[in-house]
C-alpha cells in the first residue's frame, strides 16, 4: 500500500469524523474511547441489549470486542452485529481470548456469521476463530502473526473481509492482498487495551475510507507511529499510555509507516 | 456569584468531605472516582439493585449517569434516585445521549420524577430531557450551551432544581437566576468522561455547600479552573487528563474563576 | 522476613509471570491489569459464571474483589473460588465495603468457607469480615490497620490462610507470625484501585511463591517500593498513577522494602 492512500486514509478519517459504537470490555473502555477521541473519531459505548440493535444501525462503523463479554453483552452484540450487517454498516470482531474459553469461543463463531469487515487479533486467536489452533491461555499470544497467516487467510476467505494478525510485525490480509505492519513498541503489549484501542482505530477507518484493507492497515500504521513516538520519552508502561493518546493526537501523516508491500 | 461565596464553597468541600454514591457509566468511573479524590470527596461506586438504595440513604450526594445504562442498573437508578429523594439527599443527574437513544430517554423521563438537584448535561441531552429538541448522535452535543438556555429555565421550573449546560461557556440556572461559568479548555472535550467527572464534583458540591445552585456554579468553576491549568502544561490529550487530576487537587481557591455574574 | 526471601520472591515472580484471573470491580480493572502487566504478571479478567469457573482452575491465582459486585457477578465469584479451592490455586478476597452494605458483607461471608490464600483489605473491612467490627461507610477506612490485628489473627485461624491489612504501616499475618511493612505513600489513598490493584498484585507473588505469607509480603514490599519512587517525582494524585505503574515495572530488587520482622 503506497503513501498516498495512507496519507488519503489519515485526511478522511479528520474529515468524516466517524462515530463508532463500542461494544467493548470493561477493562478497556476507557483507553479506546480516549484513543477514537484522539484519532478525531467519536466514541460511543453502549451495550444494552435494547439499544444496541438500533444504535448499530446509524453508527459510523461497530466494534465488537468479547474481552468481558457477559450472557446480556453477548445478546447485545448479536444484536449489534446484525443489525450492521443489515444496514451495511462495517463492523469490527476483535475475537479476545478465544480459544482459550469455550463459551466466547462458541459466540464469536455465530458473530462469524454477521460478516465482520474486519477480524482483529493475536495469532492464537486467529487461529482457533479460523479452527485451526486451540488458543493460548487468555489475551496474550503465543504464536507468531505469521504463524497464522494461513489461518488468517482461509478466515478472511470465510467473511468476505479481511482478517489483520498483531505480532511484532503486524500481519493483514483480505484473502489475496497481504500486507505487513512493522514498527510499533512492545510496550503496547505492557499496556492494557493497546491492542483492544487498535480495534476501535480500525473500525474508525475502515468507516472512513469505505474499503476494509485500506482501513485496517491505515489503523495499524497510524497506531504504531504513534507508538513509537510515545515510546522514545515514556519512563515505562505507565508514563506510556498518556503518552501514546498525546501521539495519536498527533500523527496526521501515516506515509512514514512501515508499509509493506 | 462572589467570589467570597466561592471560596466557601470550596473551603467546605474540604471540611466536609462528602461520600459520593455514584452509579455512572463503566467508561468513566476511574477518571470520575479519582476526580472526586482529587477535589476531597470520597467516592464510592454501587449500582447493584441490592445494595444502592440502601447507600443513596446514607451517601452525602448521589449521581446517577446513564451513560452505558442496561436494564439491571436502571433498577439499581430508579432505586437511588427514589431513596436519596425520600432522604432529602442531593442527587444528580447526568443525561447522556438522551433524545438520542429510546431507551435511555424514557429512563431519564422517568427519573426526573425523583426531582434532581441538579442535572447536568450538553445542550442536546438539556434539550431532549426538556422536549425541546431529538437529540445529538450521542455524547457529543451539536448546539451551544446558550440555545438550550429556555429548555434549562423550563426543565428547572419542572425539577424545582438547577440545570446545567456545559458548553464552551457553561450555563447555570436554577430557573430564575443564571450564571455562565467561562474559562476550561477543550481539551476537557477530548477526554472521555470528563463531563461525567464534571457532574460527580457538582453532586460532591451541593452536598458540601447545601445549595444547588452555588454547588453547581462552584463545581463548574473548579473543574474550568483546574483545565486550563492542566492545559498549559499537557502535551495532548492524554497527558491532559492525568494533570488536569494533579490540578483538581492544588486547585484551593475559586475567586478567579470567570463566573458571570 | 529477610532480603534474601524479598529477592527470591521477586526473581520468581519475574520467572512465573503467573496468569491471574481476576473477578474485580469495574473501577479499577484498568488499573490492576496494568499493575499485572508492569510486574511481569499476566492478567485476565474474566467475571461471566459461564466461563469463571473453569478458567479459574486453570489460572496460577484467583483474584476476587466484590468492589462493584452484583448478582451476575456474585455468583461467578461464587464459582472461581470454589473452582479455585478444588483445584488448589491461590485465591485473594478483597472485601471492598464490606461491613458497610449487608448484600457484599453476606456474599463475603460465603466466600470465606473456599478458603482464600489471602485476605487483603483495611482495617474496617477486616474487622467487619471478622465479625469485629460494623465497617466504615465504603472504601476508606476509618481505622488504622494494627488495631484490627485481633480480627485478622482470628481470621486467618478460620481461613487457614493469611491476613493483610492495609494502612500507613500494612500488618500481615498468618495467625502466628505477623509482618509489618511499612513505607509506601499517602498518595496510594488518593488513587482509586491502588488497593485493589495491590491485592493482585498479592495473588501474582503467590502464585509465584508458593507461600501465602511470603507472597502477601512481597506484594506489598512491592508496591510500597514503588509508591515512594513514584511519589518522589509526581506532581499530584493524577500522574502518580502512570509513575507508579512504571516504578511498579522498574523495582527489580525488594530488599530495601521497610519490612519488619
Amino acid at each position: 500500500m503506497d503513501a498516498a492512500a495512507l496519507t488519503a486514509a489519515r485526511q478522511a478519517l479528520t474529515g468524516a469524523a466517524p462515530l463508532v459504537h463500542c461494544l467493548t470490555n470493561t477493562v478497556v473502555q476507557t483507553l479506546t474511547a480516549n484513543a477514537l477521541l484522539a484519532v478525531g473519531a467519536a466514541p460511543a459505548m453502549v451495550d444494552e441489549p435494547l439499544e444496541a440493535e438500533g444504535f448499530a444501525a446509524v453508527a459510523s462503523a461497530v466494534l465488537v470486542n468479547v474481552g468481558t463479554v457477559n450472557q446480556r453483552t453477548a445478546q447485545a452484540m448479536r444484536l449489534a452485529a446484525r443489525s450492521a450487517a443489515a444496514a451495511g454498516t462495517p463492523w469490527v470482531l476483535d475475537p479476545v481470548a478465544v480459544g482459550a474459553l469455550p463459551y466466547r469461543t462458541e459466540l464469536a463463531a455465530e458473530l462469524l456469521e454477521a460478516r465482520p469487515a474486519v477480524v482483529r487479533g493475536n495469532a492464537s486467536e486467529v487461529m482457533a476463530l479460523a479452527g485451526a489452533g486451540t488458543g493460548g491461555r487468555g489475551v496474550d499470544s503465543t504464536n507468531e502473526a505469521d504463524e497464522a497467516l494461513d489461518a488468517a487467510v482461509a478466515l478472511a476467505g470465510r467473511t468476505g473481509g479481511v482478517v489483520a494478525v498483531s505480532g511484532e510485525v503486524d500481519v493483514v490480509t483480505d484473502g489475496t492482498r497481504t500486507v505487513r505492519v512493522g514498527g510499533g513498541s512492545v510496550l503496547l503489549t505492557r499496556t492494557t487495551g493497546a491492542g483492544c484501542a487498535l480495534g476501535a482505530v480500525v473500525a474508525a477507518y475502515v468507516a472512513a475510507t469505505g474499503d476494509p484493507l485500506t482501513g485496517a492497515v491505515a489503523g495499524h500504521a497510524h497506531v504504531a507511529l504513534a507508538a513509537e513516538a510515545a515510546a522514545a520519552v515514556a519512563g515505562g508502561p505507565g508514563t506510556f499510555a498518556p503518552l501514546w493518546l498525546d501521539a495519536l493526537d498527533a500523527v496526521t501523516d501515516l506515509s512514514a509507516a512501515r508499509v509493506d508491500p
